[in-house]
């Protein structure tokens, strides 16, 4: 067999046997294939597609291309969640409580922001004390235990989808669906949960912009996930505008106890309800609605905020900051950022937002930069707001004095104020099982 | 600019500027852009394509991406020919004495054969004595002495060229009409000569398989060469068998010796007296027609046979070898290779057949092999010709006794063998200038 027919192959619109993706798969990971052949062969993708079959075999070669977690001693309650990528989305340290306190068993490797999005190991990070690393033992006995074990990146998981999205970031070949369903699902995979809830992004600060765009991709992945016996569903959520009110690790992690608490409603509980009611439905085999009174149930009863404190506890953290979110250290600077006229908030670019978060501190621009957990953005005004000259749009949370032009300059060329309200937009599109 | 926005540009399928090509080119050659950047950048090019004013962007940056041969000395003289390559093109040989004895100026960089095909600078090193390099003063000093000199890869020519097609071979781009406009033309354009002619191969034995293909490149490098202000024609010819009845180096300067004394006519003395005539059609501004009354002239009366000599002589070789071709040294083994049945030959695979000759010691599987000047083929019978049972097809010429079995199974598989006489196909099928 060669690389090179099994790009012509491609090229040329055939489809892949499973042996010629496992020779590209396995070549590619230890280095017998070079990545000029993996570029051209990731083009060819992006132009002629794969059929499901390839795609299922493309993620199954993928995920066992490294290392596995065993999570086969939690049965059918091991339950995951993915989210494509937003800005404000700290749906996780919502949803992961949630669905514990009713059994769910959230046994969960997370990731770091990088440029816009945000990453839910530093959030973690933020709570002083807060391990983001366990041996393997104490993952699973954690997770036996309080239900919840959140770390990041363990051991030597799909290392061909790190070559590979590597290539694919540096050759244009990143949005092709097949590539972006393989690349997903095999770290899903490998991750080991039964139960995967996806959360798809829509809108102008996702990568899919349509909802269309995204059930092609939500089918695709739900799809593939079922071929290799998981359970697996995806919704379908909003993201023209930030999730909730809070762009930053901390003031993420404060928003997220003040949904808990039942403090507060708007998009955030929302999507984070209808996330833990499909992830419930999953693990106990039950409807969404049936679900989602569960779910509900267990945010007012504060059932899913003991659940948080148990586990940032068991984790390291100091959970006096959960109990008081005060305590949380403030950022030196905060700078208001104000409507230049009177209308409604027509649109948010939240992948600017995001950028401006980073600039502030919040996030990297490269993987190598530090990131400071107290810097960030409270939206003070979202899309479909009426606003008058001089309301306070967002507060921008700094300790970098030099960046407030910049930051503030980019926050504002991301808010569109119009004086025609805007058509309000779903929040969620749609469930796809 | 990023070379990430240019792959993703044509992606997308748009026209690049030239600035953004200049970008890619200078960049790809001096190392700066990655091979696997530029493998995804041909394989978008692939599927997108290429206007023809981003070919002709391509095909300059390439020409000028490494040393050029100043001809301007020749004015309006100086005619180089380029074939897209063949079984048994022997035809340089011929047109090159042709032309020069009509005052043409031919200073022709030839290449080396590599798999099937050969290459014009192994043929004229079976010569005894004849060089394949000159200094750059020999090479211009001899064209204006003798009107010819072949020598083979001399500088820095096109090292973009060198590099892409380099990764195009290994990553399936090779078959893309604007990147092969561009390494040919790029080439040509560097090589320094006013006039061009191409013979564009069409059929089972040529990479373009129908004259539909082949006018579409032919007409694209055409364009391409006017509006880098050469004159410049391509002539469409059969490749669905070898060219005349010697494949091989000694055995092909045989070949056309015997054309240039006007002892052999064929497929072989039509396909060199039409491409002559083109050539000198083009350097002499008159008409294909007349141009074609003064090749034949230049044949009959022997003028391009002396011009030959003299190109031999002037290059160091022996002319006695020309003067009295038997003199070269014959292969140890001839093996004759039989019908295996009463009928008419339907169609000999060219590519196999050129393959037969480079197992018999007459090409180079890889780069680095010696080739045997003096193995090769000579073919008894060739398409549409009727056969008996035990009639000889051809003679395999070689030194190496252990080739024979697989040399005459390959070359027996090139050959078919029909009851029914085939179609006569055109050996010129066009011209576009």
């Amino acid at each position: 067999m060669r690389m090179y027919d099994i790009i012509k192959k491609k090229r040329d619109g055939n489809a892949l046997s499973e042996s010629e993706i496992a020779f590209f798969v396995d070549g590619y990971t230890n280095g017998d294939i070079a990545d000029y052949q993996a570029a051209a062969f990731c083009m060819a993708v992006y132009f002629q597609g794969m059929t499901e079959k390839e795609t299922a075999a493309l993620t199954k070669c993928m995920a066992e291309s490294g290392d596995t977690i065993d999570l086969s001693c939690f049965g059918e309650l091991s339950i995951d969640k993915h989210s494509t990528g937003g800005v404000g989305d700290k749906t996780s340290l919502i949803v992961a409580p949630v669905v514990a306190s009713l059994g769910g068993k959230v046994a969960k490797i997370s990731g770091r922001g990088l440029g816009h999005t945000g990453g839910t190991v530093d959030k973690i990070e933020s709570v002083p004390g807060m391990k983001s690393m366990l041996s393997p033992e104490e993952f699973i006995s954690q997770t036996k235990s309080v239900g919840i074990a959140l770390i990041g990146q363990t051991g030597n998981l799909t290392p061909a989808d790190k070559k590979l999205y590597a290539i694919r970031d540096v050759t244009a070949t990143v949005d092709s669906i097949p590539l972006i369903t393989s690349s997903i699902m095999s770290k899903k995979l490998a991750a080991g949960s039964k139960n995967i809830v996806l959360d798809v992004k829509v809108g102008s600060g996702a990568f899919m912009k349509t909802p269309e765009e995204a059930s092609l991709l939500a089918e695709n992945m739900v799809k593939i996930g079922k071929s290799c016996q998981r359970r697996v569903s995806a919704v379908l959520t909003n993201m023209d505008a930030p999730l909730g009110n809070a762009v930053g690790n901390s003031l993420e992690v404060i928003e997220a106890v003040q949904i808990l608490r039942g403090e507060k409603k708007g998009d955030l509980f929302e999507v984070s309800m209808t996330l833990a009611a499909e992830m419930t439905a999953l693990f106990k085999n039950i409807t969404h609605d049936e679900a989602r009174t569960l779910v509900e149930k267990a945010v007012s009863s504060k059932m899913a905020y003991e659940k948080m404190k148990q586990w940032i506890k068991a984790q390291g953290g100091d959970v006096r900051y959960i109990e008081e979110t005060s305590l949380f250290e403030k950022a030196s600077h905060v700078i208001p950022v104000y409507s230049p006229k009177d209308g409604f908030i027509s649109s948010m670019d939240a992948e600017k937002i995001g950028n401006t978060a980073a600039i502030l501190g919040a996030g990297r621009i490269s993987k190598e930069d530090k990131i400071d957990h107290f810097a960030g953005i409270i939206l003070n005004k979202k899309t479909g707001e009426k606003v008058k000259t001089g309301d306070v749009l967002a507060y921008l949370y700094t300790n970098d004095e030099n960046c407030e032009n910049e930051a503030v300059s980019l926050f504002s060329s991301a808010v569109t104020v119009e004086s025609k309200k805007p058509e309000k937009k779903e929040l969620i599109y749609r469930i796809i099982r």
